[in-house]
């Protein structure tokens, strides 16, 4: 296959992404949070299970995580690094949220995000993603409070 | 960029190389283990911190792991999909470990891998990995008995 690619387009495009997700997240906007996900991708979550398959459960879990904050979420991703070639791309960043939740936790935490896009139609679309925190090996318990 | 790619041949590079590190890992084999390690690779391990940068990191997790086992070690890959095209390629899978560690404890595990390449000098080399487990939002522990 001969394909006619520009890696600065490629780049670009994802970064724009990346933003309108960033402002969908901090609107609490579930329906502009889903663009963009392939119907048959895989996810590994911060929170079990293993695995999802399926951009439904991205839709819900992004219902349940919105609804669990009180009032406004903060959102931003960190050492963002992209690299893009053809129909393959994959980005990974360190992303910070912050807000109160509804139980009256105020919640502080970093984690980190690989997410991995074929292009569709020209459209950059996620098949994969993986979010998660470490784990501490002495306490077993999953590291929510680390900084960068 | 005009580039020329086959994603079959990528493909079956990729799993070469997996075939590759999945004998090195039952081999407890540090070396072999390290091939196709970018020198300046960012990895998000199951365990803290955050963040490693560098191959140097990979090295040192890596004796320290092999070095936490008795005896021998059994290691898989499953569900592995991977992408590529040009110079840009991604895989997810979950991966199972088994073994009986130095102090007694008989491990078996599965966790979540992401594994990100960029094609260098034609070799496919690891930019970035992301490996983990899943936490349980009630205990705050890290999942570590979840099976697929």
């Amino acid at each position: 296959m001969i394909t006619a690619t520009n890696p600065a387009v490629d780049q670009a495009q994802i970064v724009k992404l990346f933003d309108h997700w960033a402002a969908a997240i901090r609107a609490k906007n579930v329906d502009a949070r889903m663009s963009n996900y392939a119907p048959n991708v895989h996810v590994f979550d911060v929170l079990e299970p293993l695995q999802h398959v399926g951009s439904n459960a991205v839709r819900q879990r992004a219902e349940d995580w919105f609804s669990s904050f009180a009032g406004d979420l903060n959102f931003e991703l960190h050492d963002l690094r992209i690299a893009a070639d053809g129909d393959t791309a994959f980005s990974h960043s360190l992303n910070h949220v912050s807000g109160t939740k509804k139980d009256g936790e105020n919640l502080d935490m970093w984690w980190r995000a690989t997410v991995c896009f074929r292009k569709m139609d020209d459209q950059w679309m996620v098949t994969h993603e993986h979010n998660s925190v470490p784990f501490n090996s002495q306490t077993g318990k999953a590291s929510l409070y680390l900084k960068p």
